[in-house]
């Protein structure tokens, strides 16, 4: 039945396009080379599933918290312009019991076998198996079957590229879930780069800049800053509340540097 | 169906105005500049969210037992004004089963993006997420949930501030439970902050104020209180049954403190 | 429908009252000055509630196996007069799965809500929550709705006072729940009140309890005694049986004493 | 209904008589004076309910594997002549789920508040809550059931005697299943007490009993028994299938004392 | 109903017999004097079952994987000749529950208690109460029933033998599942005894048999065997594709002996 | 019914074949002798077999991730041209609970005992019963369904060839699950093996792959490959994309080498 067949791969279609979208809502600032490297590298992966070379495909884009995963990973699936992109995330599938979940993963995999070029995002795929380093705990069910779909392979005709994100790589590992590719997204680390985002966001002038910088050394003592790109402008949000935005910016990122390091303790 | 939405709200916000109400039954006594800065923090936050700047901010207020966390937090909510103000407890989610719970969070999230401005009040978190350190066990599963529904984006303009407390800062880090931002709530310390709680109380007069510190100091050997100003209101309480106040204050005094110490050996 | 309320509270009160005559059927000998320390301590906890001054005051009494805190709590409970009295003990919720326990716990508070002053006894708490030392396990359900329902403040006018036993009070500090305030209940420790006791019984005559007495200490080669008020009963019911009585309750104590110290090692 | 209430007590005691009458197939042999000791205690335990003084009284029958706990609690039981006596055993519980279980162990008990005299033997109770010394092991419903049941008075005049045999102890220790009064059961030990046995069983002439003990002293190169009158009755009807009896019976009488030895390794 | 115990009788009875007689295929060699004394002491406890001295006796054969356990015990039940003759292996029970399980194996008891001599097989019986040494895991409700069931009297005159087996006797100790005798059943421990199946299985003639040793000595560097009959007759099994069945068998044997060390390191 | 039973085998062979056929799309490629003895030994294996010497026989192939066993267990499979060939895989099991699974792999085993000669492939045989090493975590209760499965001889004249595939092989130890005979499938190991490779899939001239070899050694500083011959060919598939074939294709063989090693500290 090719309408309904159209019916159900428009929607879908349509509705992860919007889910995609909201997930470069801060846009992607090309911070540093790395930026550009980990588009470029997915675009080579998007090519290998689009020519037919590699039927089926899986890369793990990892990384620390707020690095920007999430967002690297909706642009590359965006910019494959794939008939089929679909993101599956751990919030859609709250209060699901363990059954549920698979068949909601099943689903995701099915739906990528039927239009000739398929992406799914699997966001955050250390809490779609539920695990807690606490225990640890997971799902066992819903890790089993995320490695029963990642290892079949599709229908003739129907390659599929999987990106998986995650800030736990080695409980990947320790887990067993196996890549075919990886990719590292790393955090905003040198001055320059953190020098880059706020003069991106437009809210500091270049005084305010070199101001806030020279504060966020004082107060650390180091010239590392260390944390996600996701941090810096959220940073810059907070900051943007005070009148001395650089001064209470520099404050901000000075105690969420701390924080990083503290919390690796 | 616009009626029947706003009664769905309105209830939802006298409900849980009085609820919140009652979490600060024993006012906010500034006993310490602290006090102020905790809820010029508050506010501070509450502008970030009503602005527009930052559609979603979770913030983390933690400290000892009895320190007076869930008042603050309901006090920052309140004062808001935001036409949406919900307090989640534990207590409202004895009885459920796991996917009850989950549906109640669910619920509580779900009306929070129907409002244009909205604040969810998490009270003691790690209870909600049934965590006991024996074990330690804790609902794997509304952690999940927790987890997603904190990181799901609200639909544009409907920007929600959660407010959560905890008396287990670091099982947040273990169980990888993530905050935006984080406010520290202190103990009453110094015997100045005891004794200016003991003065609001109008229970004494300087003389007994003064005469009951003297005796704390001289039973606990310390100048150090160490305790939160729950406990210090309820040694009030306790005394006033009493004919010698003072006296009996500082005999129940030094005991909290003796257990506090005993309690974290 | 008031006549229903008065019925369901009538009732409720008649069982109870039955309920915890019966956990004072050995009665309370005064055989130490610390008996009438903890019944003292009792009433003012009584006044603290029944003036209004604090709606809700958790109270654990915690001491050895044997050592009267059922008797004690319970006669502090009758001794108020409050019109509403409740006994929970685990032999009432057994056969019942966890939800049914949580359930019964609940109708045990909310029935408390209902009338102008309200005691609650829970007896055995660590058993409530089903707690063994081996695993360690317990039922985390019940527990966090021990503590949920502990932490709830009743409505206004209906304040509570709820008693709790256990003769597991690091257990309650490892499960985290906390309670308001405390009260230690000791084991006959010395000669003199083990003779007071058997005085008191009836059993013996003069000759006979220092005679006993001397027996115990050459046995047991220690003049302490360290077990329960219970276990003294048992032994002098035991001794009964015999016609020399002196004899086989210094036998039967001995025993006892050994086996106390002997197990706890 | 006093005919139904007639009828539910005579078949439990007609089928529990026939019961306990099986535990005590191989009869009491006196062996040695504790056995003596043994069933004069156990009478004055009956005598302590029977005549009111303690109208709730648990006795722990413990001791090694076949060492006779059974039997001695069956034939105290009956000793009795209590009109109400019920033996509960692990296998009438197999294939009972923890609430089948639990509701099975409820009626024993509640059957037992309806006689004037009431005993019930609750035979190997460590395996009535299904311990096992792997993991550990056990079902902590039916612990909490049992806790509860024996720790619930019996209604006025229906005094109740429990007997429980078991042979982990210190199991019984660890689960904090508390019993009023303990009667060790000791295994065969000397050669004097085997050659009792022996001589009881008609199996042997005086110089096949001199035979075999000297037999198992070379073998074992030891005069120490130490195994269960029940291995003992086994090993003797094992012998009668041989020509030799008296050889044959030392043979395996020293294969299970160095089996009795190796295992406790 | 006569007739009706007849049919559920003899078809078991001839069901059974198939099955036990599949379970000596390869035959019995009595490759070793230790065969022989075996099947005699087998024989001896047929006879203690059989005269009624003994009304229920469980033997347990232990002894290495492939050593003959089931095909020894399944020939000393069919030489029994008791009218019922039941088999219980894990493989029926695969796909069941747990109740289901202990229904299986109520029933197999249960029909055992009908018929004027009985014989049960419980074939692997660590398998049947689900034992894996990771964890390690069992099922604590299969393991209660067995004992339960073990211990159980068959009613008079329906004597019963138990034969079980394993290769875990040590795990029977931990499990505390306690047999009245047991039988240890050897590897092929030496070279004489290897030369003995090789001959009987025809497959050799004297010389391909002394080359075969003479290779196995060389190549394991030792004139130990240490392998189960049921490998070395697979060995013969595997060397019959091949031309050279003596070097082929050499080959085989010397892989599975390394293997048989190896896996125990 | 003979039709019925035609129509059941007759697509349970199409399938599979089809499902076998795709398990080798990348060919089976002769990189090193060791292949061709692994072909052989499977033959042998079929062999014995068919000839009915051995009615069931199961196999271990286990090697590292990715070296080519489920490619090779399918070539032995359909090289045998059984009627019966049947592929087990994890991901058909995706989404069934316990049961469910273990009903399919009965089956698989019923459907295996219908037809003259019969081979089935258990793939991934550690993730069929949910093997993860954290914990770990297993499928009991499919464990125990295999061990079941796999011990019981099928009906004469249906003899079954079980092929198992496994990167866990000393899990296999521990869970005590085993074969009759083992076959290793190693890694590509040497510079040869590689550059074998890179010629038989056309993407290469002499000079890229000697070019290609000395990058990969320059960058590894080592000779050793020790990759899966699975890695190769994606690897091939990666460098295509590029127009530098050989330096792309050393690039990502470089790195796949070094995680290899990396992931295995
Ligand atoms: N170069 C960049 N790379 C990634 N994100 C960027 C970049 N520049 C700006 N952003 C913005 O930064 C935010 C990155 O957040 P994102 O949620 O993707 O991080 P994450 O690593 O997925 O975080 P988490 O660990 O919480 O999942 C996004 O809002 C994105 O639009
Ligand atoms: N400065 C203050 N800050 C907080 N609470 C105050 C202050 N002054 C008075 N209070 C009163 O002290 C009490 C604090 O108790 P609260 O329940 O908020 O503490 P908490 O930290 O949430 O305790 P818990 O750890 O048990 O959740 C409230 O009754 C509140 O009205
Ligand atoms: N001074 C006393 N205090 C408490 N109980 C007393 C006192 N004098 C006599 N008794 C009697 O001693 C017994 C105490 O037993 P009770 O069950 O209360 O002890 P418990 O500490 O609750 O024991 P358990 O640890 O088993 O719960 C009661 O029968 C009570 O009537
Ligand atoms: N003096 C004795 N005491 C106990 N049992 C005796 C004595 N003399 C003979 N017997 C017989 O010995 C057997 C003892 O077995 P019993 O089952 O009671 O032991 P047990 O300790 O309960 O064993 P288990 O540890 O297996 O439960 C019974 O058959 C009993 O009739
Ligand atoms: N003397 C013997 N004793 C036992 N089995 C023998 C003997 N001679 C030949 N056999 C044959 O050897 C095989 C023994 O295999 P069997 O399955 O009984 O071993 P097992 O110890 O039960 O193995 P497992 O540990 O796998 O259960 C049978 O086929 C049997 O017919
Ligand atoms: N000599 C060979 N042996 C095995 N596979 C080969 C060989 N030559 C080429 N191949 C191809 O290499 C691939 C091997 O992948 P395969 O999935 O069989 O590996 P695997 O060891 O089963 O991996 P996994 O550990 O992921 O299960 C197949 O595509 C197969 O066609
Ligand atoms: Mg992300
Ligand atoms: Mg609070
Ligand atoms: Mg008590
Ligand atoms: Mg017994
Ligand atoms: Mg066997
Ligand atoms: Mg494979």
């Amino acid at each position: 039945d090719f309408v309904r067949a159209l019916e159900e791969v428009h929607p879908l279609f349509g509705v992860s396009e919007e889910d995609l979208d909201r997930c470069v809502e801060g846009g992607i600032i090309r911070f540093s080379p790395h930026v550009d490297k980990i588009l470029k590298n997915g675009r080579l992966f998007v090519e290998q599933v689009r020519s037919g070379t590699t039927p089926l495909l899986s890369v793990l884009l990892h990384g620390p918290h707020g690095s920007g995963k999430t967002a690297l990973a909706a642009r590359i699936a965006m910019d494959s312009e794939f008939p089929f992109c679909r993101l599956v995330r751990p919030v859609d599938m709250v209060g699901m019991n363990e059954i549920q979940k698979i068949q909601h993963l099943q689903k995701a995999f099915t739906d990528a076998y039927k239009s000739p070029l398929n992406v799914l995002v699997l966001d955050n795929i250390e809490l779609i198996v539920d695990w807690v380093p606490v225990g640890p705990r997971f799902s066992s069910a819903v890790l089993a079957a995320i490695k029963g779909l990642m290892d079949n392979k599709p229908p003739k005709g129907r390659p599929l590229l999987i990106l998986a994100t995650t800030s736990e790589r080695t409980v990947m590992h320790q887990l067993q879930l196996v890549f075919k590719a990886q990719i590292a997204i790393p955090n905003v680390r040198t001055q320059q780069e953190l020098a880059h985002i706020m003069q991106e966001s437009g809210a500091f002038d270049p005084e305010g800049i070199s101001r806030a910088i020279g504060d966020i050394e004082s107060t650390t003592e180091s010239r590392d800053i260390g944390v996600g790109v996701s941090q810096v402008l959220l940073g810059i949000q907070t900051a943007m509340q005070d009148p001395d935005r650089a001064g209470r910016f520099a404050e901000v990122m000075a105690e969420t540097i701390a924080d990083a390091h503290g919390t690796s303790v």
